[in-house]
């Protein structure tokens, strides 16, 4: 019996679920990827990609996941050696540092609980400490995927500038771009990286770096040897809307059509709005349980996602393989520090009310399977409020 | 803005949600219908399609709607005059007896109050009094996509049996079949008459005639002059896996999935209970919030659809519009004398537990934010006993 019937809840946060819009915009033909069509569909593209960052500034597209555009933003930047100020607000924050080390970096590691995002406060005494400049890019996390938890970038960025430091400013909205409100130019970040499989409903395949002119200019200052991640061809090539080595051709098919429906047709700012009240609903259906979410700073909640932490003596990877098995839905695992702790709702992408009740449903359904005492009422709650705000 | 979040939540009682595994068999070149591959694909479909109808005998299959399959049964075994007898069980009773008027029957309509199945002694009872057999055929549907009230087929033959009579005996469940137990043989239905976009999850535009021994030799006799609808060369030509005029081909790619995914993987008994267990989920919810269904008889309940009757004083087509603005849900509009007074939420096809509860969370709201007097808990109930059968 291999077929289950009705469709499977991916609930995790990110990959998200690909609206039939965006499968079907890929669902074509792959063309020359030196020829003028191409050469259209990568300018439009490139020009259309900036609203979703709120910038002027060139986007570039690399054909690898989040994890490569991480490493493309520090190598453009930076040089083997160079302090960088990282702080630990999860499990991908923790993945940057990794990295940051493993390519000849001296990153330090600010600690941090993962309940908070970065603290503003830590970023401008650390920085008041560094009167030699050594400190070369602060790095903060926006939204964490593994916490539900987002920093908040804006007041960072103002602590930042309180203290005159010349850091660069890098942030991963990998988990956040299209679904939490981002700025990228307003927050003066230098380097913002994303990718294509959260609120951008695509399928996983392709990252971005978007660059400041701060940024740019330490591009051509860079010790890094590197080809692949090189902004210097993307950008020389990209004004003709060509790549320097073979794009992924019908990803920007899905791309264009993303873009439409989230900036021509929804509209960026209704989308925020969305995540925001679904992860409200969220919220109330867990208080209503009696269990507690992950983020303890109201205006840190994540509107991506909702980490649900479970008593004592309760394995939250038995709850999630219960509510797989017998309700056909995934949520997310715990990761690092907090595996079997906690588990992750994703309520991010192309979701709408009654796809996330049936979610909160299969969740207040598999925690009682799975023995966790929780009050029933949730996913009432949540109807009295998605009800209210409809 | 056009593009609204999240996937529409298509709850009528068919057509119903085409599962994405169907649309990828279906999205396929044409190939030649007089080609040897087409050849294959035609006898591998027809033979395949009995164990739906649990059957030996032959299945025809017209590129027509449910509509043209009652239109080809009733001129394939019946001449133009002939007296049947119909039962009017609901809308699609109806407008079969109106279809038989129109092409020269002289149907005797049975009234009925909508709210139950066939009587099988009220078969049995006007069988015997037509003593001189003018009764040519007993026409019954068996699962009302009207009302959500099912006749007890089994209990008809038994009904007809006990008289002696000779009436064919021709059987509609264009939305039964494949969701609700439906047996031709050992029924011992003469013709059944079924479509393509119910239980067995394919757009609508195909459909179908199974035929008794009985049937086809009242076929040699048929008065009713025909060509579209003649089972004689759908019949001689099936046997090489060709048809008589131009199938539609892609309809049979994805009936050949639909089969697959029914009979070998999930299992026709299966999927019997899976809507079984929906529906009953269903009538819990409904009885939760005070509400009334419209099927009268326990052992009558569709497993495909549910019927909420409203409050007098409350229209019901307001609370679809509600639902289907707020909560981008389209649930079926009350069809002829219970216009207005009615819903129907179906449940059938490619549905699992969290879609449906996503769908009744829909209805509860909706039917509050239409100022219907109804109770909550109609969700929490509907959990309750899904989690307890999961």
């Amino acid at each position: 019996m291999s077929y289950r019937s009705g469709r499977h809840f991916l609930q995790i946060p990110g990959p998200s679920p690909v609206p039939d819009r965006i499968l079907r915009a890929m669902d074509m033909p792959v063309i020359d990827h030196r020829g003028p069509t191409f050469g259209d569909l990568g300018a439009r593209v490139l020009e259309k990609l900036k609203g979703v960052f709120k910038t002027e500034c060139p986007v570039i597209v690399f054909p690898a996941s989040g994890t490569g555009a991480w490493e493309a933003a520090l190598v453009n930047v930076l040089s083997p050696g160079d302090k960088v100020l990282m702080f630990e607000t999860g499990q991908f924050a923790s993945l940057w540092h990794e990295l940051a080390t493993r390519i000849g970096l001296d990153p330090e590691f600010i600690p941090g609980d993962w309940r908070h995002g970065v603290d503003p406060e830590k970023v401008a005494a650390r920085l008041r400490e560094d009167t030699n400049h050594e400190i070369k890019a602060v790095c903060c996390v926006h939204n964490e995927t593994s916490t539900g938890v987002t920093s908040r970038i804006g007041d960072v960025r103002k602590a930042i500038d309180a203290t005159g430091h010349p850091a660069l400013f890098m942030v991963d909205t990998i988990s956040g771009l299209a679904s939490a409100d981002y700025r990228h130019d307003e927050w003066g970040v230098d380097v913002t990286i994303s990718g294509s499989q959260k609120g951008l409903m695509l399928p996983p395949g392709i990252s971005f770096n978007c660059a400041s002119k701060k940024a740019l200019d330490a591009h051509e200052n860079s010790g890094f040897k590197k080809s692949y991640w090189d902004w210097g061809s993307m950008l020389g090539n990209n004004a003709s809307g060509f790549f320097p080595y073979t794009p992924a051709t019908n990803m920007l098919y899905g791309l264009e059509e993303a873009l439409k429906m989230i900036l021509d047709e929804e509209g960026l700012e209704n989308v925020f709005t969305r995540h925001k009240r679904h992860a409200k609903a969220t919220r109330i259906a867990v208080e209503a349980w009696g269990l507690e979410v992950l983020c303890l700073v109201e205006e840190e909640h994540s509107p991506v996602l909702t980490t649900v932490l479970l008593p004592d003596g309760h394995d939250a990877d038995k709850v999630r393989s219960i509510i797989l098995e017998k309700f056909d839905m995934s949520l997310g695992t715990g990761l690092g520090k907090v595996k079997g702790k906690v588990f992750r709702i994703g309520h991010l992408g192309d979701i709408n009310d009654l796809t996330l009740l049936g979610a909160l449903s299969g969740v207040e359904m598999g925690l009682k399977l799975a023995g966790v005492p929780i009050k029933d009422g949730g996913v009432q709650a949540a109807m009295a409020y998605l009800s209210e705000t409809a």
